[in-house]
């Protein structure tokens, strides 16, 4: 499986650039619905546009346990974060198979769509339209780099307009995600495999710095009103305050106009990530940004996944760890919608993550979806 | 002429984006055309690309005054910038031609290409070609934004090779760019015109920050290699290095690596002007920088332009102030080539320029195309 997802979507500047509703997204899309088919699943496509393969036919009253994560990709993004998951839940249906298991109730994989959000903005909008907490209305209208807006996106691959679909949600008794950790807390214990406890609330905003444009060469700098340096001085605020108050923030986006060599800058605009096991710190490190107006883009608060089932998992894993995670996942979007979750990590020798360097071991991979099989079976017994 | 100016390369930000070698570019190609030929100017097009209208039949023996400017602009340009110095020319000829006056030489209108360098990163390369102090190999092979070559641009353009043209320049005897002030030099003195005396030494410099990519939700910050705090101390420092040496830095145009929300970047890169009357003023704000290790792109000297001209040009305009520029200009190319050259200021109310903010009164144009007509009167006399 590994080697036909391997060449698509390749960024050159290194790792991948799997963007939403592009043709790269379809090229992904054929090999979920090959992968499917090559296995006798069935697929469905939901009205949020999320595929699923199911093994058996779930109902309201015979719900599925679901497997799956997403294929997208942040861009210069590693190989993991997403179609581990994916790739993970077809390699368990095979082993639960080779071991003569006969699931008790349908068994589903899905594949989110636009789970990293990197070309309209908005982190798992494949979930959160399923679920109905992005308003189709403000889906359409979001626009990528290029000034497309997701309608337009949809329109040009040929892709009806989405919608919540809470029938196909209602078919889903129990989500589990395998995912790549991202953080070095399974390393530092030394041990393959982890169940998630918790996904610390987190938010971004957005700040619009606005200066004078005018000649490098030729304005005094008492005359200036340059963007550039409320920039610089957000990001060292930003990084002081996070430190202070022992959450994370992030300054990764920034965009400048009129981005001239010889011009003073008319505007800068800049996105902050800021995120914790604490909300009330987050807010702290807001307040103390307040001089820079930032404008809150989206706001997430903890999601604390089913307590039961993550210990019972740790409990089948010979005891694996339970740790939190800073990341977003569509498994945090489906728990907060009330569906039972659960997310399984896999160990990540460095933590890097949204990067080329993304790395996970081939023992840790088999190790995870060994798991994940011995998950599905003891839910679907 | 103004009016058919007006629509060319509107940026939809605001002001005019008119690259080199784009269908805008083409359009002011065939507005100076038209406007020559309206004339009954001759026009020729040297081997580097820039335009030239003949009022006469200029030789290596009976060599032409020529007047002009350029007519691209920077992203968010502003209307004056460039062309108010070929429309005063156009509109000078005419004056010129109402007064009954008889040139004893010849006289030029020429329009410069690329001057801002604002697509493919060298600034004057209409005249730095022409001069042959820019490389043909080396000007081919820049790239734009979108990783288009020059080579590549022109051909799009069915445009040739460019070449130095000895030929043409040697028959410039004398070279007046009028241009709107880009600064308050002027507005200070309250007088509508002045005379150029130099160009400080300038120069480009390009810093490569890197870091390393990593998931903003999930690398711990002491784990961090987070280029953007980098770049917030190079704008910090090259401002403070700035007040502390006497001139001006800017840092203007950055590009971030992958540029997302959620991810640190992994490399910033950022492009640093910095100029000033004193070039070892330049050198030490250079030398504070070290550690961020700039490359230069691009430096040119101090350009002092002929002082009997300049000061035979005060005396005709009733004693013109005598003042210096930050910024480059192809006036100070051709100086710099051994063609006696003089500028024009006309006064800037703000000194805002490379903006479209960027004005000047009506008056003040006019009082510089009177100023221009009696400069190219009494160099033809």
């Amino acid at each position: 499986m590994w080697a036909d997802l391997e060449p698509v979507g390749r960024d050159p500047r290194g790792g991948y650039r799997r963007f939403a509703w592009t043709d790269t997204d379809e090229q992904l899309r054929e090999w979920f619905a090959a992968e499917a088919a090559r296995r006798g699943l069935a697929i469905t496509v939901d009205r949020a546009g999320n595929q699923w393969a199911w093994w058996g036919e779930p109902s309201a009253t015979t719900k599925a346990v679901v497997a799956g994560s997403h294929l997208d990709s942040v861009p210069g993004g590693g190989a993991f974060d997403g179609p581990l998951g994916v790739v993970s839940a077809f390699a368990a249906v095979d082993l639960l198979r080779d071991r003569g298991h006969a699931p008790s109730r349908p068994i589903g994989i899905v594949h989110f769509g636009d789970e990293e959000g990197a070309r309209f903005g908005v982190a798992c909008a494949g979930s959160r339209l399923l679920t109905g907490v992005l308003p189709v209305e403000r889906a359409l209208a979001l626009t990528d780099a290029d000034g497309v807006s997701l309608a337009q996106a949809l329109g040009r691959q040929g892709r009806p307009e989405p919608a919540a679909d809470p029938d196909t949600l209602n078919r889903v008794g129990v989500f589990v995600e395998l995912h790549v950790e991202q953080g070095r807390g399974l390393a530092d214990l030394d041990r393959p495999v982890g169940v998630a406890t918790q996904i610390w609330p987190h938010g971004r905003w957005r700040v619009t710095l606005t200066g004078q444009a005018n000649h490098a060469g030729t304005t005094p700098l008492a005359d200036r009103r340059d963007p550039m340096l409320d920039l610089a001085a957000l990001v060292t605020d930003a990084r002081a305050a996070a430190e202070r108050h022992g959450v994370l923030a992030t300054v990764g986006k920034v965009e400048v106009d009129p981005n001239g060599v010889n011009a003073i800058a008319s505007q800068v605009r800049a996105w902050l990530d800021c995120r914790g096991a604490d909300p009330d710190a987050v807010a702290a490190v807001l307040a103390d940004l307040a001089r820079f107006a930032p404008r809150q883009e989206s706001w997430t608060p903890a999601t604390v996944f089913d307590p039961a089932l993550a210990a019972r998992l740790s409990g089948l894993l010979g005891d694996a760890p339970l740790l939190p995670t800073g990341a977003g996942h569509d498994a945090g979007i489906l728990a907060a919608a009330g569906i039972r979750t659960a997310m399984l990590f896999v160990r990540n020798p460095t933590g890097v993550s949204h990067s080329p360097a993304e790395h996970a071991e081939r023992a840790d991979c088999h190790a995870g979806v060994v798991a994940l099989t011995d998950a599905l079976a003891e839910l679907t017994r």
